[in-house]
C-alpha cells in the first residue's frame, strides 16, 4: 500500500502546522490516481484536523478556544503535567481521511490539513497510507 | 470509485440535519454492495457527526451543549466573526466513516448521520465515496 | 470483508476500556496482513478514541475534563435524562481508523484504542471490518 512519513519539528507548546502540501508532494511521487487517503498521528498530545487556511488568525483562535474549554488548571492526576494536551488529542482525533483524486487530496476550497502540535516543542511524526480503489 | 454529492440549503445559524436517507438511497442507485463509505464535509464552518437520531431533541441539546463549551463572546482575531464555528468544526471533524453492507450504511439501531451547520443559513455540499471490499 | 464484533460489559457510568488486544487477536485470527481497519460503535452514548495507555490516570483525566467541559446540569430537552452523553460521543466520534501492518493495528508507542463509556453501567458492542490493501 503506498504511504510514507513526515517529520516535523513544532516550535511552541501550541501550535497548528499546515502539512496538505507534504502531502500532497508526497502522494504524487507515489503515482496513485485515486483512493482514499488516511493521514495518521501517532503521537497522543498531538492531533490532526481540517480547517480553514487562508486566515493564520482561525489557527490562532482555534488554540485561543480549546485552551479556554479545556480545563488548564484542573487537580489532574497523570503526573507528567500535560493531561490537557491529552484531552486536546481525544477532541480533535488521531487521523483524518480525505479522497484522492487526480493524485491529490480532493480538499474543499478553504480547508487545509493540519497538524495540532498540544505539549511542544518537539519532533514529531505524522504517518500517511493511500488505499487505491 | 462509485460516490457523488448531496447538496443542502440548510436553514438557521446552527442545526443538524440528518442526510442518513439521501446517502443510501444514493449508495443504492451506485449498486455497492459492501465497503467503506466515507461521507466527507468539504466546509470548514460546518461538521459531520453520527448521533440519535429519535429523539429531535437530542439535535437541540448538541447544538445549546456546544454554544455553552465552545466561547462564543471570546475576543477572537478572525474577522469574519465565525470562530466559533471553525472551532465547532474541529470539534465534530470533517468526515464520518461507516461500512456499507447489503447496499446500506450499517448504522447502530439509534444512529443517523448528520450534517452540522454552524455557521448558515448557507448553501452546502457533502461528498460521499464507497471503497468497494 | 473481514471482521467481527467484540462484546463489552461497563461498569461505570464513565470509563474508558482499552480494546487494543482484543482487536489485534480478532485481526490475528482474520490473517489480514495489511490494510485499513475501521473500528466502528453503534452507540449514541457511547465513543472510541485513541488515547495513552501505559498511565491509566490519563484514562481518569480524560473523563474528569469532559465532565467539566460538557455542561451537566444544563436545561436539556431530550427527556432520557442523558444529553452530556450524546454531547460526549460527538465530542470523540463514532470510529477509528487505523492502518494494519503485519496483521495487528499500527499504532503509536503509547496509543491504545479506547472504548469511551458514557452512559453505563451496559451491554455494548464493537464492530471492526478490514479493507485489505
Amino acid at each position: 500500500m503506498p504511504g510514507g512519513t513526515i517529520t516535523l519539528s513544532t516550535n511552541r507548546q501550541m501550535e497548528l502546522i499546515d502539512i496538505t502540501m507534504e502531502i500532497n508532494k508526497a502522494l504524487r511521487a507515489s503515482g496513485v490516481g485515486e483512493g482514499f487517503c488516511l493521514v495518521y498521528n501517532p503521537h497522543t498530545t498531538a492531533g490532526l484536523t481540517i480547517n480553514e487556511g487562508a486566515d493564520p488568525d482561525v489557527q490562532r483562535d482555534l488554540i485561543a478556544a480549546l485552551r479556554e474549554m479545556v480545563p488548564l488548571d484542573y487537580p489532574y492526576r497523570h503526573a507528567e503535567g500535560n493531561s490537557p494536551a491529552h484531552v486536546m488529542t481525544t477532541l480533535t482525533g488521531s487521523s483524518v481521511t480525505v479522497f484522492v483524486e487526480n493524485g491529490s487530496l480532493k480538499l474543499g476550497t478553504w480547508q487545509k490539513v493540519f497538524f495540532c502540535e498540544f505539549d511542544g516543542p518537539r519532533a514529531r511524526k505524522v504517518h500517511w497510507r493511500v488505499m487505491a480503489g
